[in-house]
C-alpha cells in the first residue's frame, strides 16, 4: 500500500553514469538485488551517513573510501545490511570491493559499497561477487527504475525522479533514486538515495548544497522514530553539461541548482514517506509561529511520532486532544498553550488552546478521510516554521514489521 | 489481553480511609465511572502530577487545592478527561468539588478532583453532581476493588495491591490502586494511583517517600512513549497506626515504611504495564555498565519505545539487530559498540558487539516465547544500572487506539 505514488516515467539518463541490475540470490524468492552505479572519471561524489552509532560495515568502508579516492562505482546489495556483523562484516565488505576493483581495473578505494536488509547477519560475499561480471556486462545509462527496483526493501514500488533545468544556454539533467521505507527517522533512515546531475560544480559548492538539501528533505521525514544502521545518500555531478563551472555559493546558477536539486531530494524523501511500511496517509506536520526551527521541529516531530496520534489518523479519527497532549509532551519550557491554534488543512480545530467554536466532528472527518492531509500547529510566539513529512500506524506496519524475518 | 495479571484479592482495608463508587452515566454504556475517597481528619496527603504542559483542568485545581489546605476528600471521573476545555473546564472541577464541599460541610479546597478518559470534550458536570449524594451514601472501608474499577478506562482489570509491615510493635497496612493502561510513559501517564497507609509519618517524610517511590516505579515504565495530560499519583498517611511518628529518614523505621511502599508502588506501575494497550508480553529492560544513571535510562528508552523492536517481541523473533540498532540511537557519544553485550533472559546473543558465537535462533526462540522476558544490555563502561518495564506493539494496539472514541 501506498499513498499517491506511481510507477516513475520519465526518467532522463546522466551523461556519465551508467548503471545496472541483477538477482545475486540473495533473496530466497527470485528477484534482483544487486545494482551497480559507474560514474564517469573526474565525476565530484559527495555523500552523507546515518548517524547511528552501530554504523554498518558498508558504511564505514564507504565513508573511508570516499575520503581517500573519487569513486568510480557504487555497488549496492538489498536483502542484507551487513550490520552488526562485526571485523568479519568489513572484511566481507572490503572483498566486494576488492572484486569489483580487479574486474575493472580500478582501486579498491574507488569502488563504494552499501547494502541494506536484515541486520546481524554475514553478507553473502560469494553470490556478491559471483554475480559481478553479470552487472559490468549490463551497464547501460538507462536502467536508473531498474537500479531503483534492486534496491528495494519492503518498498512496495521503485523511486525515481527526474528533471531539466536550464542555467543559463545549458540544460542540465537531474535524476535520483531512493529507497525506504521503515525505520525512517530524520538523521537519515534506512534509506538510500542516489542523486546525480551532469551539471558542472566545483565539489565543495557541491557538498554545500547536499548538505542543504538533505536538511530541507531526507532529514525531515520520519515513520517510526527508529534510525538505521545503513543510512546513505549520495550526491553525484558528473561535470559533462557544457554549464561554466559554478564555484561561488552566491551565483544565480548555484541557486537554480540549489533549488533542483532540493526539489528532487524533497520528492524523493516525499516517495520514501508516501510508501512508509503500512502507510494509508500522507501526513505534513507544518509548525509555524516558533521562537526557533528547532522548536518547530520538536514540536513536529513529537506529533509526527506519537503513536496515538498516527493511530486515531489511521482510524480518520480528528482526535485532537492527542494531538494537544503531544503538543505539550515537546518539552518547550514556557510554551503559552493558551495561544495554540490547530489546523486540518485549512479548518480549524483548536483555538487559544482548546476546541475551536466553530469546529465540528462533521467537518473534522471530512478531512481525516482524505489521503493527504497537512495538520498545521501556530505557536504563535515568533517567525519560525518547519514542516516534516510523515505517515500514519497501520495494522500493516505491525504486520510487516512482526513478520520481517519470518 | 493482559500478561499474568489476577483479579485483586485480599485488599486490606486502611483504618481512615473510605470508598465509593457508582456510575454516574458519562460513559454511554452503563458501568460504574464515578469514585470518592474518603480522607480522616489529619491525614497527611501528598501528590506528583504530569509534566505535560496542556495538563487537565483538574490536575491544575488539585495542585492548587493541595498546596492550600489538608484534603478531605478525591473525586475521580472515567471517561472524560476534563483536559483540552479551557477556562470552561476549570469552572466544571471546580463546581463539582463545590457541591462535594456543600453536601459533605467541607471547603471546596479540601477536595482534590481527577479525571481520566476522552481529551477536549466538556465535563458532564451534571451527571457528575447528581451521583454525589450516591457515593456518599455508600462509603466503606472496604471498597477498594470498586474504586478500583470505576477509574479503569482502556484498562482490562482492576488494579490493587495491598501489603502489612511490622514496625516495632505495630502492624502497618498499605493499600494502593492504580489505572493505566495507553500513554503509559515515565514523567507519568494517563495513570491515577492512590496508595495509602495508617502509618504515623510526618508529612515531609511522606513526601521524600513518594517522591523516591514514584521515580523507582511509575517513572520507570512505558507503553507507547506518550505521556499524558491527566496523570496524578497520591500517597496518604492516616497515620491512626500506633507506631511512634517517623520523623527522620535515617531511622530504621522510614527505611522499612519506604521499602514497603515502594514495592506497592512498583506492584501497581507493572500491573499497569502488565494491562497496557494489546500487551501480549511484559518486558523488562534492565540496563548494566553505565557510567551515569541517565545513560542506562536514555538506552532503556530508546530500546523500549522503538516500534521495530516492540513489533520483533510480538512475533517472538529475537531480531536483536532491531535491538542494537536502537542502542545505536540512544545518543550516548562516546560510546564503544564493540563492548555491548545482550542477554534475553540468562542466554547471551550479542557480545563484542555482534552476535554471540554460541547464539543460535532456536534457543532465541525458546526464550521469545515466554510471556514475559528481561531483556539485558551491558554497556560495560561503568557501574550504573537502571530497569524499566514495556510492553510489545500488537495489532491489538493499533486496534484499541484507532478505535478508542468511536
Amino acid at each position: 500500500m501506498s499513498v499517491g505514488l506511481k510507477f516513475p516515467t520519465s526518467i532522463l539518463p546522466i551523461t556519465g553514469i551508467r548503471l545496472s541490475s541483477c538477482s545475486a540470490n540473495i533473496y530466497q524468492t527470485k528477484r534482483t538485488d544487486l545494482a551497480l552505479i559507474e560514474l564517469s572519471k573526474d565525476s565530484h561524489v559527495v555523500g552523507v551517513f546515518t548517524r547511528n552509532l552501530f554504523c554498518a560495515a558498508p558504511v564505514q568502508i564507504s565513508k573511508q573510501h570516499l575520503a581517500e579516492l573519487n569513486p568510480r562505482y557504487c555497488l549496492i546489495n538489498a536483502g542484507n545490511a551487513n550490520a552488526g556483523t562485526g571485523r568479519q562484516g568489513l572484511l566481507d565488505a572490503s572483498s566486494t570491493c576488492k572484486e569489483l576493483a580487479n574486474l575493472t581495473r580500478c582501486k579498491e578505494g574507488e569502488v563504494l559499497p552499501f547494502s541494506t536488509g536484515v541486520i546481524g547477519e554475514q553478507l553473502p560475499v560469494d553470490k556478491i561477487n559471483t554475480a559481478l561480471p553479470e552487472l559490468l556486462d549490463n551497464l547501460s545509462a538507462d536502467n536508473w527504475v531498474d537500479a531503483a527496483k534492486a534496491i528495494m526493501t519492503t518498498d512496495t514500488i521503485p523511486k525515481a525522479k527526474s528533471r531539466k533545468i536550464s542555467i543559463g544556454e545549458s540544460i542540465i539533467s537531474i535524476t535520483g533514486i531512493a529507497k525506504g521505507s521503515g525505520m525512517i527517522r530524520p538523521n537519515m533512515a534506512t534509506m538510500l538515495a542516489y542523486i546525480a546531475t551532469d551539471a558542472n560544480i566545483e565539489k565543495g559548492m557541491l557538498e554545500k548544497i547536499l548538505l542543504h538539501a538533505v536538511n530541507k528533505s531526507f532529514n525531515r521525514i520520519t515513520v517510526d522514530g527508529d534510525t538505521s544502521t545503513n543510512d546513505s545518500c549520495v550526491l553525484v555531478a558528473t561535470c559533462k553539461a557544457s554549464n561554466d563551472c559554478i564555484v561561488s555559493q552566491n551565483s544565480e546558477e548555484y541557486k537554480l541548482l540549489e533549488n533542483a536539486l532540493t526539489n528532487i531530494f524533497c520528492e524523493l524523501a516525499q516517495a520514501i514517506i508516501r510508501d512508509g511500511e503500512g502507510a494509508t496517509k500522507f501526513l505534513t506536520i507544518k509548525v509555524t509561529g516558533g521562537k526557533k526551527d528547532t522548536e518547530c521541529t520538536d514540536v513536529a516531530y513529537k506529533i509526527a511520532e506519537s503513536p496515538l496520534v498516527k493511530t486515531a489518523f489511521t482510524a480518520s479519527d480528528a482526535n485532537w486532544g492527542r494531538i494537544l497532549s503531544a503538543i505539550g509532551n515537546s518539552g518547550i519550557k514556557d510554551l503559552d498553550i493558551n495561544n495554540i491554534e490547530v489546523f486540518l488543512d485549512h479548518l480549524c480545530i483548536v483555538e487559544n488552546g482548546q476546541r475551536s467554536s466553530s469546529y465540528t466532528e462533521e467537518k473534522g472527518k471530512v478531512i481525516m478521510l482524505q489521503d493527504e492531509i497537512t495538520l498545521k500547529v501556530n505557536l504563535n510566539r515568533g517567525k519560525c516554521q518547519e514542516e516534516i513529512w510523515t505517515t500514519d500506524l497501520s495494522h500493516e506496519y505491525v504486520t510487516i514489521n512482526a513478520e520481517y524475518r519470518t
